[in-house]
């Protein structure tokens, strides 16, 4: 078990209680021993669910099953049951019936119809899911579900994280509060898209299923999708976001709501960066200038996947022309005379030159930060993107060349 | 000074005598101390020379100047002078100017006109080349032109290579024998569009300048632009061919001109992987059974790409899991239930599932090789392509995290 991030945040929040939402934690043993690696949430009557997930073309059974049931209308209440150690991907037709098994277990635990049930798996790719040992606990799970369980659930979906994750943000619309609580895992297999992780945001809005798909699938966009800690896909990524509908507020067409959903997706996107295998700093590449957003999108995760320059910022080497090699590289329009680069606000490089002003002692100095800022302005038009990424270090090596995942 | 890689070969070899072709190699000091860092070569008049060159949009200024002469008929010989230690790249209109003093000076002590003077830089970014120090050892250079000298140029133009590089092919064409001969670098920043490396080869046989160029660039496609490293590209990436003619034989044509050129290069190629920074392990990745040839080259290039790909093959861990995730996030088509996958001759998965064969020693015992096949079967159409890669490893993070390219 590799130590604790460096840049983990000092506690896990405390979270808020989202009325209607009630979940719990339990040890199956799936793979893990002496831990939770199972987590059961529960959504009232008449909440809504909307979900974005992996565009891996091999794709895992549970993502396959969630896809097909979010198609539906819903507000039936619903059901979210994850486990770890195992991500029941590219396991055929076996599967597929442990996400049925799983399904029909947990409705028959809870009462809930079958396609009310959302599963998602994460762990070792290609090993059958020894779902008995799932559905044995199942009556356990459901006893214990509490509306005080957040941070339980958060633990029982870790895999090679090092601490878990959580955000929040509470709303004031027209003078009453909604709540938004998230929590999240991921640590490796992360890039878009979108970020190889496990995501479960609940809220007591008020708000039609469409209306959140909308903005979490927007959200998304902006957010765990322009995190990479090694430009690898999952073939799991979910997140699933519920709205129970209990404060009674509507929520529709509020755009401070929309705005603190991003605010707690761009919080868990970013602790997951921060709990990249390995990481050691936190990187934030920003690039402006660009012929479209595209291309600046293209361009900054060029930047944030080299490992050129991701090993250059493990040795705090503030090598520059790494990050000239990576807009090269990218495919996006780019002109070399026209390029400037800041490292922080250290004016470092501009008109395809070294700055006059700059001394490499103050590049050195910002990478010695933890959290280091790139700033490439591509210098032909409007086109802009932030992402986030970690350096690529030792740590990397040694948690994937031994961890078999 | 990184060990000589352990899949170096263990001689270099005996490189031919191309008639018409002299070559020094001399120490300038440009960086390094106490080693030649110049190579000059010579072709005599009759000389073709065909080239290609990195697609990086930050290119450096060397290649931006090769490219704008290679354009020119040409047939009054060449010269070619290269440095290592200092790549010339975003070195702004200094750059040019260095370019442009190499030129004239190699003109001058030649005879060569200008325009038949081709130059490359090899090293870091973004530092003024010294040209004054290259300059000052050319009538050394000069002085020091001889038949013999291929292996010393071999010498000088390596970085952070571990062992120099060269190949080469004898071809009877009607009963005469023509003579290939070629020489490389590069062991970093490895990635199409084409490998980071400087390549120069040299051939006896007659043949016309378009009919080369179109030689050099079919075999490009399929030895050099299917090698991987780190999938970093550099700024500087040049091949270039010359023909002198000397033997007399006119290979217009000929097939097995093309094929032994095309084995030349793939030989080179490989050794530049063999010498991949950190490599302990030579890859070959073969994707057949996808839609079309290009989706086969994007599968396997995202198999070789991926840093969790490669982390498992340095832990040799027969890791299928990962190569199922890197055809999904590649973006070409698949679908999880056709693909199989091989490690060597050892069928590991098929139709979405680990095969029933398959026990794990089997895979360990492949990855315990020094030189690993995987073979992935796409099922959906005809199209394959092979690309050649290594694995990533604690020596790669090292390099990189210290060394300042």
């Amino acid at each position: 078990m590799p130590p604790k991030s460096p840049l983990a945040p000092e506690t896990f929040p405390d979270l808020p209680v989202i009325a209607g939402v009630r979940l719990s934690a339990v040890a199956a043993g799936v793979k893990y021993k002496n831990r939770n690696d199972v987590m059961l949430a529960v959504l009232d009557p008449g909440s809504v669910v909307a979900g974005v997930f992996t565009r891996s073309a091999t794709r895992s059974a549970p993502v396959l099953d969630c896809q097909a049931k979010l198609a539906g209308e819903g507000g039936e209440g619903a059901a979210i049951l994850v486990n770890s150690g195992n991500s029941n991907a590219f396991t055929g037709r076996a599967g597929d019936g442990s996400v049925a098994a799983i399904c029909a277990a947990v409705s028959a635990a809870t009462g809930l119809p079958e396609e009310r049930v959302f599963t998602a798996s994460t762990g070792v790719i290609g090993v059958p899911l020894p779902h008995d040992r799932i559905i044995a606990k199942l009556d356990e799970a459901v006893s214990a579900l509490s509306t005080e369980a957040i941070a339980d659930a958060a633990g029982a979906i870790m895999t090679t994280d090092t601490f878990p994750k959580g955000a929040f943000a509470e709303v004031s619309v027209g003078g009453q509060t909604v709540k938004i609580a998230g929590i999240a895992k991921g640590s490796g297999m992360i890039a878009p898209d979108m970020a190889t992780m496990l995501v479960y945001m609940f809220t007591d809005a008020k708000i039609g299923r469409a209306d959140l798909q909308k903005i979490v699938s927007e959200a998304n966009a902006r957010t765990f999708n322009n995190i990479t800690v090694d430009s690898d896909t999952s073939t799991s990524d979910t997140l699933m976001m519920g709205a129970t509908g209990a404060s009674g507020v509507d929520v529709t067409g509020n755009a401070d709501f929309a705005t603190a959903v991003e605010d707690v997706m761009r919080d868990l996107a970013h602790q997951v960066v921060r709990d990249g295998e390995g990481a050691t700093k936190f990187v934030t590449v920003t690039v402006t200038g660009a012929a479209t957003d595209a291309d600046a999108r293209t361009h900054a995760l060029s930047i944030a996947n080299s490992p050129l320059v991701k090993t250059a910022i493990a040795g705090e080497d503030p090598n520059w022309g790494r990050i000239v090699m990576a807009v090269g590289k990218s495919g996006a329009a780019a002109d070399r005379d026209r390029l400037t680069i800041r490292f922080g606000d250290v004016l470092v490089a501009e008109k395809g030159w070294v700055a006059e002003s700059y001394a490499e002692e103050q590049g050195a100095a910002v990478m010695k930060q933890p959290e280091i800022p790139i700033n490439v302005d591509i210098g032909l038009g409007d086109g802009s993107a932030t992402v986030w990424t970690c350096d690529l270090t030792h740590g990397y090596i040694t948690i994937n060349a031994d961890y078999r995942s």
